[in-house]
């Protein structure tokens, strides 16, 4: 997909704008605030579609901040105005962005609704409503500023420059890939929602609806998503909001008699005849508007989840296959450059960049990829403790000597979505003992993780601290979760499930795949991540004949054995670590050429056996 | 507190009534619904305190259905009647009540909301406002049936011979032991309402109102508490609501003229002039009647946890050292009775009511032992494989040779609570291997826990896992929370937090105390389970200078030595359990006589030594 590199590439000369501008925007917006009827404005960085990526055309928080990462929010009153962002971005934000126009906070320590608390109780604070999720609405009206929601976006209005919004084309996704046709996922969606007694649910995630109805696209850099948002009837039938640039006659076709299409902006005129309907919204997946024009409508709108949320995350056989297959084809990409890597730095003159794009050229050669699944983070040294660092010209940095690098990296193939994390040594020295303590206490937490056995109930906020307690026992952590769910060529970070103490307990099933990448950071020197996906699969019954789960490893690459301490390791961990090298080998190994396929034997001999040179 | 006996018996005279009147009951019950303009009615296990035990008075679940368990929830309709319990009492349920009468069904895995759904859908149903929380009624509602709250309870009317509401003196809780006064507690209390713009708070949580105001009491058999509720205002007055029966002139001199005393009727007056006022409701633990008062006084009712609720949790120094001192008088009783049971388990002729009363005597001659902290719980051979039995005059059983016996206890003594389980082998041969290995397995995820160390911000249900990994990863597990939180001379369940996956994600703190208590059950033949107390304590900032905590141990009794497997332990393991074992005889050993000295001395030897003999 050569959109991703051409998106990419936007980006880089966006971000290298003059942020001069950022004083005339912010004034714009002001300018505009009163005519709106509001004295203050929220400016998040989710778009309609309140997903993780936003198309530049939906990059308000950037145009308005000058701040780029993926999750933050702006409140901006006549005389002040704040902007929100957790622990991975301090750095970056406070970069980014102007302090003598810009008070900066951290989103979950010191919350927007405290800020409004105290500067805008009373005051009506304006907000677009087609931009926030109810939940988020209420949480700030809670504060006692009175949220007003606007028709017209004040934001939008002084953007003169916005870029068009993405219309690539619209493709189906192909039953091979799929599964269950989209016939059948439809049926099975309306008649949860029958059996509830609810008439219609709104999709207003761009991923549920191109999981329903078996639909890529390419409007967004690392997702294959056609943006485009859907009702659902319990009689099976959907309506389809999508910008009709996209759409092609084989779509239409494809989607078939019960699929209508319409322009996004016609949304209204069709919630306007759901009165006296019980219809479904997900409070945290639908921006706000949905439930206001309902309620207009007459329309009796009920709380739920999203109901293709949890069909999504559980793969059905064909999508467990398909993973099975993108996997072993990305294996060969990763055993090629892991190989690459190990003669180059050797070498010496290796650039984070230059890495980065090394492992994307042998990834292009593999039968159906698509795209990169995420920026590559590819961390070298003191760049490696930056959790979400992405290497750009301007940071790029020579990879030494005696080095600690991180790279994590994924795919997208029309078959699955990979994304896998190693850390290297670079040699040519032996790595400190310390460093393959902590290396090593990594690897037991992924490990501890990867051969668990558990019984059906228990759901991924129960599983992070099995994963940190090597970690634990030697007073270590790090601070993000262990693991996200992970979408079929759809999103690499897909919810419900997460191994993380943040996330919701939702129960984990089989056919959900899950990272597992517990990881260590030392602030100036190295980072340590360490991540394979996990398909969650059935163990047979336990001695209570209650159904067990436990997990299949999709990712085949060796460890760093330079970085592992055998001696730390419990005899059960070594046998662990061996097998998968085995099996890395004997599934990888044939695919190589003769000197990536020595060196890979190396990396995989039995850990009691010495360590392969350098 | 001779008032437990007492309870205990009239509780046992009652569970022996005729079974017959239980449809006399429900006729009664049914008679009476029609007029009260309801056409179904439902009667939950709680009274208006909305806690775990319940006064005779307020037995209304057991006086319908027969049921006597400790948690349910009956619905009552003109032609069906169905009663709703968990898990833990499926047998007895099945066993207490009439088939024809009553329709038997899971609380949770096929809940009232879905009976209600298929049988009720558009009936009135009414419920009394002052037994059910706001969030129990918003459930039932989701239903479709139309929940109706009524002025006057149709059970009570019916129920001609209920027993009299219990009126046992409420006193002052001493300041050395309470740690904190109350004045201090009321004005910290009030400011963080201040703080956050609220006027009152109601507590109907009398666990709340006895921590704050320092009182305790004796309405209940096991919890010593003063049933009442109250209201906090942001000036630190507090208005007690509480049966004039209960207090002296001792308890008003205690509570001084901050605090004003009303009778429980006088509620609705109070509530009445709270107009214009911000009052916190907590929905969980509030009758949903306060609300419905609230909103008609024209009060501004804002939804809130309880003020008292985590300040309760995090128990303070004296607290904690009156823990230590509570489980260290405790300790002498237990390790008495582990050797008296060690000679008279061998002499066969035991009972579990002899056995359970033979602790309760040791305990009786402690300083300060007031009470049980709960019924004890003495499971022989297949007894011990239900969770929640309690040996009676017609279940108990003779404690057999070569038999496994679990004895789960606990006191309540003025500086603090205890609970404690060991799980015996009455020998005289050595405990079969597969036995073995599974109470190993138990001791090792009981130590898994014990010894944790982990940053702050992690709560309960991220912890519940640790304790099981060894018994999953030999596909058994437990069907309980790991562990519960555990008042100071209050009860020996305390919320908010706890080891499980049900509990609500409290992120644990410095001097909490909750137990760790994990176990294996083999239906049929044997129960296991090993509970220790701990209190969490700060363990020192973390590398990231965040500051991580710990667990101290309180509870000091040896495990069961005839039943470790010492193989299966890993060096770490062995030296905790060494180690503790050595503390255990420090502390405890000087304090018995020369015979229990010396069998203690054999059970606190070194595991790498031979087995003391039996």
């Amino acid at each position: 997909m050569q959109r991703t590199h051409e998106t990419r590439l936007k980006y880089v000369i966006y971000e290298c704008r003059d942020l001069v501008s950022a004083a005339a925007h912010l004034s714009a917006l002001r300018a505009r605030l009163l005519a709106a009827g509001a004295e203050g404005f929220i400016v998040p960085r989710s778009d309609e579609y309140l997903g993780e990526y936003v198309p530049l055309s939906a990059e308000r928080l950037f145009w308005l901040t000058g701040f780029s990462g993926s999750a933050g929010l702006a409140v901006v009153l006549p005389d002040r105005a704040a902007i929100f962002t957790d622990g991975r971005y301090t750095t970056q934000v406070a970069q980014q962005t102007d302090p003598s126009l810009w008070e900066r906070h951290h989103l979950t320590e010191a919350p927007p609704a405290d800020w409004l608390r105290q500067h805008a109780a009373g005051k009506r604070v304006g907000y677009d409503p087609r931009l926030l999720p109810a939940s988020a609405v209420e949480r700030f009206a809670a504060s006692g500023a009175v949220l007003v929601p606007l028709a017209e976006n004040p934001l939008d209005a002084a953007w003169t420059d916005r870029p068009a919004a993405p219309t690539a084309t619209a493709v189906p996704h192909e039953l091979r890939f799929a599964g269950v046709s989209a016939t059948e996922k439809r049926a099975a969606a309306a008649s949860r929602l029958h059996q509830v007694g609810e008439h219609a649910a709104v999709l207003a995630d761009a991923h549920s609806v191109a999981w329903l109805l078996n639909i890529r696209g390419g409007d967004l850099g690392y997702t294959p998503l056609a943006l485009a948002q859907a009702l659902l009837r319990t009689d099976g039938r959907v309506e389809l909001f999508i910008d009709p640039a996209k759409v092609t006659d084989e779509l239409r076709e494809h989607l078939g008699n019960a699929v209508s299409l319409h322009a996004p902006e016609n949304w209204g005129e069709t919630l306007a005849e759901l009165s006296g309907q019980r219809v479904r919204v997900d409070p945290d997946s639908t921006p706000a508007w949905f439930g206001i024009q309902l309620r207009e409508a007459g329309a009796e709108v009920t709380t739920g989840e999203d109901p293709c949320r949890l069909p999504r995350a559980r793969k059905n056989p064909t999508e467990q296959d398909g993973a099975r297959a993108a996997h072993a084809r990305d294996a060969v990409a990763l055993a090629r450059f892991l190989h690459w890597f190990s003669v180059e730095a050797g070498k010496g003159g290796l650039t984070e960049v230059g890495t980065a794009d090394q492992l994307l050229a042998f990834r292009r050669e593999l039968d159906g990829f698509r795209a990169e699944s995420f920026p590559a983070i590819a961390g070298s040294g003191p760049n490696g403790a930056i959790v979400h660092y992405r290497a750009s010209a301007e940071s790029d940095r020579r990879i030494g000597r005696n080095e600690v690098m991180l790279i994590d990296s994924g795919a997208q193939f029309p078959d699955g979505t990979t994304d896998v994390t190693r850390t290297l040594w670079t040699g040519p020295d032996p790595a400190p003992a310390e460093l393959r303590a902590r290396y090593t206490r990594v690897l037991r937490g992924h490990v501890a993780l990867a051969t668990l056995r558990f019984p059906q109930g228990v759901a991924g906020p129960h599983l992070d601290s099995i994963a940190r307690r090597p970690l634990w026992d030697a007073g270590l952590d790090y601070d993000h979760g262990t693991g996200h769910g992970v979408g079929s060529f759809l999103s690499v970070h897909e919810g419900p499930v997460a191994f993380s103490r943040a996330a919701r307990a939702v129960p984990l099933e089989e056919g959900m795949i899950l990272s597992d990448e517990p990881g260590f950071y030392l602030p100036g020197e190295y980072g340590i991540r360490i991540e394979n996906l996990l398909l969650v699969q059935p163990a047979g019954p336990g001695l209570s004949g209650r159904p067990w789960l436990s997990f299949e490893t999709l990712t085949l690459a060796p460890y760093e054995r330079p970085l592992i301490e055998p001696a730390l390791l419990t005899p059960e961990e070594r046998d662990w670590v061996d097998t998968y090298h085995a099996r890395v080998l004997a599934e990888v190994g044939p695919q190589l050429d003769a000197d990536a396929a020595a060196w890979l034997a190396a990396a995989c001999a039995p850990l009691s056996e010495a360590p392969a040179a350098a």
